[in-house]
Protein backbone atom coordinates (compact mmCIF):
# COMPACT_ATOMS: atom_id res chain seq x y z
CA UNK A 1 0.00 0.00 0.00
CA UNK A 2 1.18 3.50 -1.29
CA UNK A 3 -0.04 6.26 1.46
CA UNK A 4 0.32 9.71 0.25
CA UNK A 5 0.00 12.66 3.27
CA UNK A 6 -0.69 16.53 1.92
CA UNK A 7 -0.52 18.78 5.09
CA UNK A 8 1.11 21.90 6.21
CA UNK A 9 2.78 20.33 9.11
CA UNK A 10 3.70 16.81 7.83
CA UNK A 11 6.75 16.68 10.51
CA UNK A 12 3.89 15.85 12.90
CA UNK A 13 3.46 12.63 11.30
CA UNK A 14 6.54 11.33 9.84
CA UNK A 15 7.38 11.45 13.58
CA UNK A 16 5.00 9.68 15.26
CA UNK A 17 4.64 7.15 12.30
CA UNK A 18 8.44 6.07 12.70
CA UNK A 19 7.50 4.27 15.82
CA UNK A 20 6.47 0.13 16.20
CA UNK A 21 3.88 -2.22 14.03
CA UNK A 22 4.20 1.34 11.52
CA UNK A 23 7.77 1.10 11.07
CA UNK A 24 7.74 -2.47 10.76
CA UNK A 25 5.23 -2.32 7.98
CA UNK A 26 7.21 -0.10 6.30
CA UNK A 27 10.32 -2.22 6.87
CA UNK A 28 8.57 -4.93 5.62
CA UNK A 29 7.40 -3.31 2.58
CA UNK A 30 4.00 -3.73 3.28
CA UNK A 31 3.19 0.37 3.18
CA UNK A 32 5.32 3.22 1.73
CA UNK A 33 4.52 6.76 3.14
CA UNK A 34 5.04 9.20 1.43
CA UNK A 35 4.72 13.20 3.51
CA UNK A 36 4.17 16.52 0.97
CA UNK A 37 4.55 19.64 2.69
CA UNK A 38 2.01 22.81 1.10
CA UNK A 39 4.70 24.71 2.19
CA UNK A 40 7.22 23.41 -0.34
CA UNK A 41 4.48 24.42 -3.07
CA UNK A 42 4.07 27.99 -2.25
CA UNK A 43 5.56 30.77 -4.50
CA UNK A 44 6.05 33.97 -2.32
CA UNK A 45 8.92 34.17 -0.25
CA UNK A 46 7.26 33.84 3.28
CA UNK A 47 5.80 30.28 2.32
CA UNK A 48 2.78 31.33 2.86
CA UNK A 49 0.18 28.51 2.86
CA UNK A 50 -3.09 30.38 4.98
CA UNK A 51 -4.99 33.88 4.18
CA UNK A 52 -7.79 35.40 6.01
CA UNK A 53 -11.31 34.55 4.85
CA UNK A 54 -13.37 36.05 3.08
CA UNK A 55 -16.49 37.30 4.35
CA UNK A 56 -14.83 37.78 8.06
CA UNK A 57 -14.89 35.57 10.75
CA UNK A 58 -11.87 34.42 12.99
CA UNK A 59 -9.27 31.53 11.69
CA UNK A 60 -7.16 31.56 8.51
CA UNK A 61 -7.90 29.32 5.77
CA UNK A 62 -5.50 27.53 3.71
CA UNK A 63 -4.87 29.02 0.22
CA UNK A 64 -6.00 27.11 -3.09
CA UNK A 65 -3.06 27.45 -5.31
CA UNK A 66 0.16 25.70 -2.85
CA UNK A 67 -2.47 22.68 -2.67
CA UNK A 68 -3.76 22.75 -6.26
CA UNK A 69 0.09 22.70 -7.50
CA UNK A 70 0.66 19.93 -4.72
CA UNK A 71 -1.65 17.64 -6.26
CA UNK A 72 -1.11 17.81 -9.64
CA UNK A 73 2.48 17.58 -8.76
CA UNK A 74 2.41 14.16 -7.15
CA UNK A 75 -0.92 13.14 -9.27
CA UNK A 76 1.63 13.01 -12.31
CA UNK A 77 4.85 12.02 -10.18
CA UNK A 78 3.31 9.18 -8.53
CA UNK A 79 0.83 7.96 -11.03
CA UNK A 80 -2.42 8.36 -8.69
CA UNK A 81 -5.14 8.74 -11.51
CA UNK A 82 -7.72 6.76 -10.53
CA UNK A 83 -7.12 7.53 -6.35
CA UNK A 84 -9.81 9.90 -4.58
CA UNK A 85 -8.12 12.43 -2.61
CA UNK A 86 -9.19 11.73 1.20
CA UNK A 87 -9.82 14.73 2.86
CA UNK A 88 -9.55 14.95 6.70
CA UNK A 89 -12.83 16.89 7.97
CA UNK A 90 -15.18 17.26 10.77
CA UNK A 91 -18.07 17.34 8.19
CA UNK A 92 -16.77 14.28 6.55
CA UNK A 93 -18.56 10.67 6.61
CA UNK A 94 -17.48 9.12 10.33
CA UNK A 95 -14.91 6.99 10.36
CA UNK A 96 -15.60 3.11 11.38
CA UNK A 97 -13.69 0.12 11.78
CA UNK A 98 -15.61 -0.69 8.86
CA UNK A 99 -14.14 1.67 6.98
CA UNK A 100 -10.55 0.79 8.49
CA UNK A 101 -11.10 -2.38 6.50
CA UNK A 102 -12.53 -0.99 3.24
CA UNK A 103 -9.55 1.45 2.99
CA UNK A 104 -6.51 -1.53 3.99
CA UNK A 105 -7.88 -3.54 0.15
CA UNK A 106 -6.63 0.22 -1.71
CA UNK A 107 -3.36 0.17 -3.35
CA UNK A 108 -3.05 4.03 -2.83
CA UNK A 109 -4.40 6.46 -0.73
CA UNK A 110 -3.78 10.25 -0.59
CA UNK A 111 -4.95 12.13 2.36
CA UNK A 112 -5.62 15.79 2.76
CA UNK A 113 -4.75 17.38 5.76
CA UNK A 114 -6.41 20.77 6.93
CA UNK A 115 -5.26 22.60 9.48
CA UNK A 116 -6.02 26.77 11.17
CA UNK A 117 -10.06 26.77 10.57
CA UNK A 118 -10.32 25.13 7.33
CA UNK A 119 -9.36 24.39 3.55
CA UNK A 120 -10.67 26.89 0.93
CA UNK A 121 -13.44 25.23 -0.57
CA UNK A 122 -12.14 25.38 -4.36
CA UNK A 123 -9.79 22.60 -3.54
CA UNK A 124 -13.28 20.03 -1.97
CA UNK A 125 -15.13 20.79 -5.26
CA UNK A 126 -12.00 20.34 -7.47
CA UNK A 127 -10.26 17.92 -6.12
CA UNK A 128 -11.73 15.83 -3.03
CA UNK A 129 -13.34 12.19 -3.88
CA UNK A 130 -14.29 11.73 0.19
CA UNK A 131 -14.59 13.62 2.81
CA UNK A 132 -13.67 11.06 6.36
CA UNK A 133 -14.25 12.14 10.12
CA UNK A 134 -12.61 10.35 13.00
CA UNK A 135 -15.32 11.65 15.36
CA UNK A 136 -17.53 14.69 16.44
CA UNK A 137 -14.81 16.70 18.06
CA UNK A 138 -12.82 18.95 16.98
CA UNK A 139 -8.57 19.17 16.48
CA UNK A 140 -6.11 21.46 15.79
CA UNK A 141 -4.78 20.07 11.94
CA UNK A 142 -6.40 17.10 10.24
CA UNK A 143 -2.38 15.43 10.90
CA UNK A 144 -3.75 13.50 13.87
CA UNK A 145 -6.85 12.30 12.04
CA UNK A 146 -4.47 11.12 9.27
CA UNK A 147 -2.55 9.24 11.78
CA UNK A 148 -5.74 7.42 13.35
CA UNK A 149 -6.90 6.50 9.86
CA UNK A 150 -3.02 5.47 9.17
CA UNK A 151 -2.60 3.13 11.90
CA UNK A 152 -6.21 1.57 12.16
CA UNK A 153 -5.53 0.64 8.35
CA UNK A 154 -1.57 -0.39 8.53
CA UNK A 155 -2.26 -2.27 11.19
CA UNK A 156 -5.31 -4.76 9.09
CA UNK A 157 -2.47 -5.12 6.08
CA UNK A 158 -1.37 -9.22 6.05
CA UNK A 159 2.25 -9.31 8.26
CA UNK A 160 1.66 -6.12 10.11
CA UNK A 161 0.69 -7.54 13.18
CA UNK A 162 2.20 -10.84 14.19
CA UNK A 163 -0.95 -12.56 14.28
CA UNK A 164 -3.62 -11.78 12.91
CA UNK A 165 -6.39 -13.62 14.64
CA UNK A 166 -5.43 -10.53 17.23
CA UNK A 167 -7.26 -7.91 14.56
CA UNK A 168 -10.08 -10.92 14.00
CA UNK A 169 -11.09 -10.58 17.91
CA UNK A 170 -10.95 -6.91 18.51
CA UNK A 171 -13.66 -4.59 19.59
CA UNK A 172 -16.27 -3.76 16.68
CA UNK A 173 -14.74 -6.53 13.98
CA UNK A 174 -17.53 -8.97 15.50
CA UNK A 175 -20.09 -5.36 16.34
CA UNK A 176 -19.40 -6.35 20.20
CA UNK A 177 -17.11 -4.69 22.09
CA UNK A 178 -14.48 -6.53 23.69
CA UNK A 179 -13.92 -8.82 26.68
CA UNK A 180 -11.99 -8.34 29.89
CA UNK A 181 -8.21 -9.51 29.77
CA UNK A 182 -5.96 -11.13 32.33
CA UNK A 183 -2.36 -11.93 31.96
CA UNK A 184 -0.01 -13.56 34.91
CA UNK A 185 0.09 -13.25 38.06
CA UNK A 186 -3.24 -15.31 38.39
CA UNK A 187 -3.08 -13.48 41.82
CA UNK A 188 -2.03 -9.70 42.38
CA UNK A 189 -2.45 -7.45 45.43
CA UNK A 190 -5.29 -9.76 46.27
CA UNK A 191 -6.91 -9.51 42.99
CA UNK A 192 -7.48 -12.52 41.20
CA UNK A 193 -8.16 -13.39 37.36
CA UNK A 194 -11.97 -15.45 37.50
CA UNK A 195 -11.76 -18.93 37.74
CA UNK A 196 -12.86 -20.02 34.31
CA UNK A 197 -9.93 -18.32 32.71
CA UNK A 198 -7.53 -20.65 34.12
CA UNK A 199 -10.48 -23.84 33.93
CA UNK A 200 -8.52 -25.16 30.58
CA UNK A 201 -12.28 -25.35 29.10
CA UNK A 202 -12.38 -23.88 26.03
CA UNK A 203 -15.91 -24.11 25.24
CA UNK A 204 -16.33 -22.44 28.57
CA UNK A 205 -13.95 -19.75 28.38
CA UNK A 206 -15.29 -18.79 24.88
CA UNK A 207 -18.67 -18.71 26.37
CA UNK A 208 -17.72 -15.78 29.21
CA UNK A 209 -16.19 -14.33 26.68
CA UNK A 210 -19.14 -13.97 24.95
CA UNK A 211 -21.07 -12.92 27.89
CA UNK A 212 -18.76 -10.24 29.14
CA UNK A 213 -18.82 -8.59 25.55
CA UNK A 214 -22.67 -8.76 25.54
CA UNK A 215 -22.85 -7.40 28.96
CA UNK A 216 -20.37 -4.99 28.23
CA UNK A 217 -21.73 -3.60 25.07
CA UNK A 218 -25.04 -3.51 26.54
CA UNK A 219 -24.20 -1.29 29.18
CA UNK A 220 -21.68 0.96 27.70
CA UNK A 221 -22.89 1.17 23.86
CA UNK A 222 -27.04 0.32 24.25
CA UNK A 223 -26.69 1.47 20.14
CA UNK A 224 -23.99 -1.16 19.36
CA UNK A 225 -25.94 -3.72 21.03
CA UNK A 226 -29.54 -2.90 18.89
CA UNK A 227 -27.29 -2.95 15.99
CA UNK A 228 -25.66 -6.31 16.79
CA UNK A 229 -28.87 -8.13 18.34
CA UNK A 230 -30.63 -7.25 14.57
CA UNK A 231 -27.88 -8.97 12.81
CA UNK A 232 -28.01 -12.19 14.60
CA UNK B 1 -3.71 22.17 33.09
CA UNK B 2 -1.57 19.46 33.89
CA UNK B 3 -1.99 16.40 31.51
CA UNK B 4 -0.17 12.96 32.53
CA UNK B 5 0.04 10.42 29.89
CA UNK B 6 1.08 6.67 31.32
CA UNK B 7 2.13 4.68 28.62
CA UNK B 8 4.25 1.36 26.89
CA UNK B 9 5.17 4.12 24.02
CA UNK B 10 4.86 7.35 25.46
CA UNK B 11 7.47 8.82 22.93
CA UNK B 12 4.79 8.28 20.01
CA UNK B 13 3.15 11.22 21.95
CA UNK B 14 6.31 13.26 23.33
CA UNK B 15 7.61 13.45 19.36
CA UNK B 16 4.18 14.48 18.32
CA UNK B 17 3.28 16.75 21.09
CA UNK B 18 6.41 19.29 20.26
CA UNK B 19 4.77 21.17 17.58
CA UNK B 20 2.44 24.00 16.38
CA UNK B 21 -0.52 24.73 18.83
CA UNK B 22 0.51 22.30 21.54
CA UNK B 23 4.48 23.75 21.81
CA UNK B 24 3.39 27.13 22.28
CA UNK B 25 0.28 26.50 24.55
CA UNK B 26 3.07 24.69 26.45
CA UNK B 27 5.71 28.03 26.38
CA UNK B 28 2.97 29.86 27.20
CA UNK B 29 2.43 28.09 30.76
CA UNK B 30 -1.38 27.02 29.44
CA UNK B 31 -0.88 23.29 29.52
CA UNK B 32 2.48 21.26 31.13
CA UNK B 33 2.76 17.38 29.72
CA UNK B 34 4.29 14.38 31.67
CA UNK B 35 5.12 11.48 30.01
CA UNK B 36 5.24 8.16 32.40
CA UNK B 37 7.31 5.14 30.19
CA UNK B 38 5.69 2.15 32.37
CA UNK B 39 8.57 0.29 31.52
CA UNK B 40 10.59 2.39 33.75
CA UNK B 41 8.50 0.58 36.64
CA UNK B 42 9.23 -3.01 35.73
CA UNK B 43 11.61 -4.97 37.68
CA UNK B 44 12.92 -8.08 35.34
CA UNK B 45 16.05 -7.37 33.58
CA UNK B 46 14.28 -7.46 29.85
CA UNK B 47 11.87 -4.85 31.24
CA UNK B 48 8.93 -6.63 30.11
CA UNK B 49 5.34 -4.98 30.32
CA UNK B 50 3.17 -7.15 28.47
CA UNK B 51 2.33 -11.25 28.71
CA UNK B 52 -0.13 -13.62 27.17
CA UNK B 53 -3.74 -13.45 28.08
CA UNK B 54 -5.11 -15.84 30.45
CA UNK B 55 -7.99 -18.33 28.98
CA UNK B 56 -5.92 -18.33 25.27
CA UNK B 57 -6.15 -16.20 22.24
CA UNK B 58 -4.21 -13.81 20.72
CA UNK B 59 -2.48 -10.37 21.24
CA UNK B 60 -0.72 -9.90 24.10
CA UNK B 61 -1.40 -7.94 27.24
CA UNK B 62 -0.30 -5.34 29.22
CA UNK B 63 0.68 -7.06 32.40
CA UNK B 64 -0.76 -4.95 35.96
CA UNK B 65 2.68 -4.81 38.13
CA UNK B 66 3.99 -1.59 36.03
CA UNK B 67 1.22 -0.02 35.95
CA UNK B 68 0.03 -0.37 39.45
CA UNK B 69 3.30 1.16 40.37
CA UNK B 70 3.65 3.59 37.66
CA UNK B 71 -0.32 5.27 39.14
CA UNK B 72 0.94 4.67 42.66
CA UNK B 73 4.67 7.13 42.30
CA UNK B 74 2.96 9.32 40.11
CA UNK B 75 -0.03 9.97 41.87
CA UNK B 76 1.91 10.53 45.08
CA UNK B 77 4.86 12.42 43.88
CA UNK B 78 2.43 14.79 41.83
CA UNK B 79 -0.49 15.21 44.16
CA UNK B 80 -3.18 13.45 41.92
CA UNK B 81 -5.04 12.53 44.65
CA UNK B 82 -8.72 13.07 43.07
CA UNK B 83 -7.76 13.08 39.68
CA UNK B 84 -9.54 9.99 37.73
CA UNK B 85 -7.69 7.79 35.39
CA UNK B 86 -9.30 8.14 32.09
CA UNK B 87 -8.46 4.84 30.23
CA UNK B 88 -8.27 5.09 26.00
CA UNK B 89 -10.71 2.30 25.09
CA UNK B 90 -12.72 1.20 22.52
CA UNK B 91 -14.98 0.22 24.85
CA UNK B 92 -15.36 3.77 26.83
CA UNK B 93 -17.68 6.23 26.15
CA UNK B 94 -17.78 7.84 22.63
CA UNK B 95 -15.79 11.08 22.89
CA UNK B 96 -17.31 14.61 21.79
CA UNK B 97 -16.95 18.38 21.09
CA UNK B 98 -18.62 18.58 24.66
CA UNK B 99 -16.61 15.60 26.53
CA UNK B 100 -13.27 18.20 25.46
CA UNK B 101 -14.91 21.30 26.52
CA UNK B 102 -15.44 19.37 30.08
CA UNK B 103 -11.88 18.19 29.71
CA UNK B 104 -10.82 21.58 29.50
CA UNK B 105 -11.94 22.91 32.44
CA UNK B 106 -9.92 19.72 34.24
CA UNK B 107 -6.68 21.07 36.81
CA UNK B 108 -5.15 17.99 36.27
CA UNK B 109 -5.52 14.72 33.88
CA UNK B 110 -4.36 11.01 33.80
CA UNK B 111 -4.44 9.67 30.65
CA UNK B 112 -3.67 5.97 30.52
CA UNK B 113 -2.84 4.13 27.14
CA UNK B 114 -3.38 0.41 26.47
CA UNK B 115 -1.07 -1.30 23.92
CA UNK B 116 -1.32 -4.63 22.13
CA UNK B 117 -4.49 -6.45 22.84
CA UNK B 118 -5.33 -4.98 25.64
CA UNK B 119 -4.65 -4.45 29.61
CA UNK B 120 -5.17 -6.68 32.35
CA UNK B 121 -8.12 -5.72 33.75
CA UNK B 122 -7.55 -5.35 37.20
CA UNK B 123 -6.01 -2.04 36.46
CA UNK B 124 -9.24 -1.24 35.24
CA UNK B 125 -11.03 -1.96 38.15
CA UNK B 126 -8.81 -0.77 40.55
CA UNK B 127 -7.69 2.30 39.09
CA UNK B 128 -9.42 3.36 36.03
CA UNK B 129 -12.25 6.23 36.92
CA UNK B 130 -13.62 6.89 33.21
CA UNK B 131 -13.40 5.18 29.89
CA UNK B 132 -13.16 7.29 26.73
CA UNK B 133 -13.09 6.18 23.04
CA UNK B 134 -12.05 8.61 19.79
CA UNK B 135 -14.27 6.27 18.02
CA UNK B 136 -15.38 2.87 16.76
CA UNK B 137 -12.23 1.70 15.58
CA UNK B 138 -9.30 -0.10 16.07
CA UNK B 139 -5.68 1.60 16.95
CA UNK B 140 -2.52 -0.13 17.77
CA UNK B 141 -2.68 1.45 20.75
CA UNK B 142 -3.75 4.29 23.16
CA UNK B 143 -0.92 6.61 22.29
CA UNK B 144 -2.56 7.81 19.19
CA UNK B 145 -5.97 8.44 20.87
CA UNK B 146 -4.57 10.34 23.79
CA UNK B 147 -3.19 12.86 21.50
CA UNK B 148 -6.11 13.25 19.44
CA UNK B 149 -7.86 13.99 23.44
CA UNK B 150 -5.04 16.32 23.80
CA UNK B 151 -5.25 18.08 20.87
CA UNK B 152 -8.51 18.76 20.68
CA UNK B 153 -8.93 19.67 24.88
CA UNK B 154 -5.53 22.01 24.58
CA UNK B 155 -6.77 24.18 22.03
CA UNK B 156 -9.87 25.13 23.97
CA UNK B 157 -7.96 26.03 26.70
CA UNK B 158 -7.64 30.14 26.92
CA UNK B 159 -4.81 31.93 25.28
CA UNK B 160 -3.86 28.46 23.51
CA UNK B 161 -5.60 29.52 20.09
CA UNK B 162 -5.01 33.26 19.27
CA UNK B 163 -8.44 33.86 18.86
CA UNK B 164 -10.59 32.26 20.83
CA UNK B 165 -13.75 33.11 18.43
CA UNK B 166 -12.52 30.61 15.69
CA UNK B 167 -13.09 28.05 18.70
CA UNK B 168 -16.36 28.80 19.24
CA UNK B 169 -17.27 29.01 15.87
CA UNK B 170 -15.90 25.27 14.90
CA UNK B 171 -17.76 22.23 13.56
CA UNK B 172 -20.44 20.51 16.57
CA UNK B 173 -19.49 23.58 18.52
CA UNK B 174 -23.08 25.00 17.16
CA UNK B 175 -24.17 21.56 17.21
CA UNK B 176 -23.85 21.97 12.87
CA UNK B 177 -21.22 21.31 10.45
CA UNK B 178 -19.11 24.01 9.60
CA UNK B 179 -19.81 26.36 6.37
CA UNK B 180 -17.57 26.70 3.76
CA UNK B 181 -13.99 29.09 3.38
CA UNK B 182 -13.05 31.09 0.85
CA UNK B 183 -10.03 32.69 0.96
CA UNK B 184 -7.69 34.82 -1.83
CA UNK B 185 -7.46 35.13 -4.78
CA UNK B 186 -11.38 35.28 -5.64
CA UNK B 187 -11.04 33.96 -9.06
CA UNK B 188 -8.90 30.48 -9.46
CA UNK B 189 -8.40 28.73 -12.53
CA UNK B 190 -12.26 29.92 -13.37
CA UNK B 191 -13.16 28.92 -10.09
CA UNK B 192 -14.96 32.29 -8.12
CA UNK B 193 -15.76 32.64 -4.10
CA UNK B 194 -19.60 32.69 -4.34
CA UNK B 195 -20.23 36.75 -4.03
CA UNK B 196 -22.45 37.33 -1.05
CA UNK B 197 -18.88 36.60 0.92
CA UNK B 198 -17.41 39.93 -1.03
CA UNK B 199 -20.69 41.73 -0.87
CA UNK B 200 -19.44 43.51 2.81
CA UNK B 201 -23.14 42.73 4.43
CA UNK B 202 -22.36 41.20 7.30
CA UNK B 203 -26.10 39.86 6.92
CA UNK B 204 -25.96 38.35 4.21
CA UNK B 205 -23.42 36.23 4.66
CA UNK B 206 -24.03 35.34 8.30
CA UNK B 207 -27.17 34.45 6.55
CA UNK B 208 -25.49 32.25 3.78
CA UNK B 209 -23.22 30.45 6.35
CA UNK B 210 -26.15 29.65 8.35
CA UNK B 211 -28.26 28.42 5.26
CA UNK B 212 -24.56 26.38 4.13
CA UNK B 213 -23.97 24.95 7.81
CA UNK B 214 -27.89 23.01 7.73
CA UNK B 215 -27.87 22.29 4.14
CA UNK B 216 -24.05 20.26 4.67
CA UNK B 217 -25.43 19.11 7.93
CA UNK B 218 -28.55 17.77 6.67
CA UNK B 219 -27.21 15.85 3.92
CA UNK B 220 -23.81 14.79 5.50
CA UNK B 221 -24.85 13.82 9.11
CA UNK B 222 -28.60 13.68 9.29
CA UNK B 223 -28.20 12.31 12.91
CA UNK B 224 -26.44 15.87 14.04
CA UNK B 225 -29.27 17.60 11.97
CA UNK B 226 -31.86 16.10 13.86
CA UNK B 227 -30.37 17.20 17.39
CA UNK B 228 -30.15 20.36 16.31
CA UNK B 229 -33.95 21.13 15.40
CA UNK B 230 -35.27 19.33 18.16
CA UNK B 231 -32.95 22.12 20.24
CA UNK B 232 -34.20 24.98 18.23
Amino acid sequence: MEIHVVAAFPNLLSSALNDSILKRAQAKNLVSFHFHDIRDYTTDKHHQVDDYGYGGGPGMILKPEPIFRCLEDIYEKFDLKGTPVTLMSAAGEVYTQKKAIEYSLREKMVLLCGHYKGIDERVITTWVGEEISIGDYILTGGEIAAMVIIDSVVRLLPGAISDIDSAETDSFQSGLLDHPHYTRPAEFKGLKVPDVLLSGNHADIDNWRLQQSLQRTRQQRPDLYEKYNLMY
